[in-house]
């Protein structure tokens, strides 16, 4: 099976790199050119637009960072769209906006070109270690079709329904994830300011109703003082924005959200959107200082 | 050893229980007096007023309702102050405010009457099943003197600091605890409003970066519409009110925590304070409705 993958950022390049080692034939394109270079030292073939990615492929992957980023590789010039066969399916593994999966689907559907939406969730280390969760949406026979891709990328894959569900469920993820970064933050901003030891404090309420995913992984970081990103502020930020333009679309206010990405915007605005999330606890120290 | 036990409701009267089942002497009082039934039924014996419990014993425990609760049993007429001997040591395991604890702390003390905070997480299910976490601040001798009758009621206890410690410690668990639910509940609120399937949303992220205690134990009770109590509106935001009132006292904003006290007070306008935290969700649906 041959397969085209766009996109040789933190995660894609790692992503491809596995399905090399599990013997795919792949082709892969990516702005930057220097950024496919382990791809193709694992033997990858180097391919100078999407349009080529697509020609001999049977499927073809995405990876990139927004929704225009997208739309522009899979339907502007030499995208996708040019080259790709009839049959061919399309697993867009980006984080985008639900409404435009769908359009995209439409459009794509019309030269017979299948579209799966499928992002993913674990980050750097989860996409090295091909444990990320894959969250499909799309017709069962594509997802079923292109399964054994993502075994070889990922560990928990679920398929959430129709096209654009992936994206839906990733972003219903991204809201849960949010709060729990303001749970530690506002959390060690006030154990700090009350004086209190924080590895004792972290001890006492990690294992109790106050635990999470996010206090077990990032609590001794903050603790730390280490604001290496597991994920990104900048990256997180984009995910909100979709967030928030989806729900707008819903009619669905998400106050907590809103509050979070504004207060996440004063770490893009100090110059720290290279920085983890969790130093959001930072932002919440200023308010006291 | 005799135990003197004051606040009779539903943590402190499985507390008073699991005492007696250890073989502690418990003299018991509350407010309303069949409360104290089934702790009477265990062995314990009853006292008309603070004082009275105080009396004779080595131990006396509070688990009330709020700051003023604990003070007039502890300082206010026929209280403990009034009665208790030279080396008494005081357990107050109510959630109440910590400047209040020292201050308390110190009258207690000037009467010889030792003083120790030790707040509770865990719910009436840890009371009863003596699986309580327990947050402990004062002297270590005098922690070191109790700790039998902590770990007859309780699984994890840390002694968090000097007095107030074990106070400052929970509030900083509630507000941990606070936001997790505020995860859950606009998590779910998106998820309902973009058509998705709950509880296929539920498998796809509750074991990746989004997981939290909140979503785990609560999460399934959102998707089956089931609103009662594990912690009770009405008393999550009697806590948040504490953790407000004392980072108000640091000079520490925590915008997130204001928002949600403010969300919950929605749910008590709305006659509903006595459902379980999980009814948040219910105003995130109503502001898209």
């Amino acid at each position: 099976m041959k397969v085209g993958f766009i996109g040789m950022g933190i995660m894609g390049s790692p992503m491809a790199v596995n399905l090399l080692n599990a013997g795919y034939e792949v082709y892969v394109h990516t702005r930057t050119r220097v950024k496919a270079d382990r791809a193709a030292s694992a033997g990858a073939n180097w391919c100078d637009t999407p349009a080529r990615t697509a020609q001999n492929a049977d499927v073809l992957i995405t990876c990139v960072t927004d929704t225009p980023d997208v739309r522009a590789v899979l339907l502007g010039e030499n995208g996708v769209i040019e080259t790709g066969r009839q049959g061919l399916i399309c697993i867009d593994m980006s984080t985008i906006s639900p409404k435009a999966t769908v359009e995209m689907g439409q459009v794509l559907a019309e030269k017979g070109i299948k579209f799966i939406d499928a992002p993913i969730s674990g980050g750097q280390k989860g996409a090295e270690e091909a444990k990320l969760s894959i969250m499909a949406g799309g017709e069962k026979a594509d997802i079923d079709a292109v399964m054994p891709l993502f075994e070889v990328m990922g560990r928990e894959i679920t398929h959430c329904g129709p096209l654009g569900s992936g994206q839906k469920t990733k972003l219903v993820n991204q809201v849960m994830v949010i709060h729990t970064i303001m749970s530690i933050s506002e959390g060690f901003a006030l154990a700090e300011k009350a004086g209190l030891d924080l590895k004792t404090t972290y001890n006492a309420v990690s294992r109790g109703a106050a635990g999470s995913h996010s206090l077990t992984n990032l609590g001794l970081k903050i603790i730390e003082g280490d604001m290496k990103p597991a994920f990104m502020v900048d990256l997180q930020v984009k995910d909100l924005k979709l967030v928030l333009e989806y729900a707008d679309q819903l009619k669905q206010p998400l106050p907590g959200v809103g509050l979070v990405r504004q207060l996440m915007g004063s770490l893009q605005a100090q110059g720290r959107g290279r920085d983890g999330t969790q130093a959001l606890v930072d932002v919440i120290r200023q308010l006291g200082t």
